[in-house]
């Protein structure tokens, strides 16, 4: 990591695949490679059913780069040591919109309890986070782009 | 793209049809020509019919310089390869508040789908991320400025 | 403007007339003089008489420095020039919570209508975005902290 | 404080307590040592008498260090002298989520009233803010990065 480097802009040629869809063409790399989310609760109650609207936190990591990001995350607590490795694979060129509620191994995350996150990438990506809070009738929405650093 | 030259500023002089109006006097120019918004996701239902109220994703896009700028917007998404480049014009001391749903051209944006977004632009902009998600009987908004790179 | 001094910080002396009243000690300038909010929409609309509750934009002002702030405000639009500036003073040690709603020199701000900011002050501040949307029977709110340069 | 220093990273070793729990590896420091919030207002209406959805604001910080984090708050308004600091530990590998509504000493903060605020820590942290808003039957959320300083 050089703390100076403060972003890593390279140029990439345009990827073959990519070209065969729909012609896009070179795109010069964009992001960094530590997050940070300082808010994280699933709250264990829900309104409704159907999965889109269950109550969740999300992470959208975005990998723009033509290799594949692999992402170490670590959950922090208020009063325990952190969990983690959690590990991740964010294919060249995808966006993986990933549900806190999803993650398993090492240990689930718990509900109803304050928690932190830090995201460790290999290349660089981008990273913000959404909340859909359905503990009412009604949905409500948070969103913000992570806390970045090189 | 000039990965330390952080911040493009430069002065330029009170653009005279500015001046006519409301002699808004000579500005800095503001902005960055790389932004990626990492969340995106248009829910195909609302509870609504009038336009202002329908579920919607907006990038809003603010060109503060006195030159035209030109925006190339790239999707990404989970499982296929990103579709792009659409192209937007932002004219000059304009802002454009751009549904994600408006656009068309190579394809329409599917619904209910995750995706994410990057911006490339000729001359430095802002861009903003705004959702008003209507799926259920209230209004929910969120909104958080976008990852920038220079 | 100096494009290479990305954060203005200098140590002050804790100001005589706070230290009589809680004993906040010296603290050191934080901000920038450079701010832009790219989305604005002031809903015509509102379920509530309640001054709190009518819909409403906020550009929340910090001036943590030890010397008045004069600011400039440009409000950009999408089919016409920007209006400005407006002028706002914001006194030393005090924040000010900025309705675009009450702005009304040299024009108000149109409702139902899409427009963009830019905020140029003297010295460094931090400027934040937050909207109320009561257009339905809830309660609805947006934030983000605003793009910044030096 | 080094305002050229814009990241503070160095690389620790794996804390011998985490490591015991869930092989937590050697984790990179993460985070700035000043932040800022523009925005703060906590209604005196709350729709609901459990803690958890009573209207509130909070500041969710991060010490992703192995250091505890000792962090000075300062409490600006519109129209009197800042109250501070408020003094807070946040220990080594914790997150905490610190509602404004139980800040006490040097005094409460007041409700239904405009303020910001100012962090200083010793070590870096994240901040991120967020606000509960149940002052109608339905909860609203807001959320953004804070504004940081090296």
């Amino acid at each position: 990591m050089e703390p100076i480097a403060i972003f890593d802009v390279v140029l990439v040629p345009a990827p073959a695949e990519a070209a065969r869809h729909h012609a896009v063409p070179a795109m010069e790399v964009i992001g960094r490679k530590h997050w940070a989310i300082a808010e994280g609760y699933i709250p264990s109650q829900s309104s409704f059913a159907e999965p889109a609207l269950i109550s969740h936190e999300t992470a959208c990591i975005l990998n723009a780069t033509d290799t594949v990001a692999h992402i170490r995350i670590t959950i922090f607590f208020a009063d325990r040591e952190p969990i983690g490795p959690y590990r991740v694979s964010v294919a060249a060129r995808r966006t993986l919109h990933l549900r806190f509620n999803d993650l398993e191994d090492p240990a689930p995350v718990p509900r109803d309890t304050d928690y932190a996150s830090v995201f460790e990438s290999d290349v660089p990506i981008i990273v913000q986070h959404t909340r859909l809070d359905s503990r009412r009738a009604e949905v409500s929405l948070l969103s913000t782009i992570a806390y970045a650093e090189a």
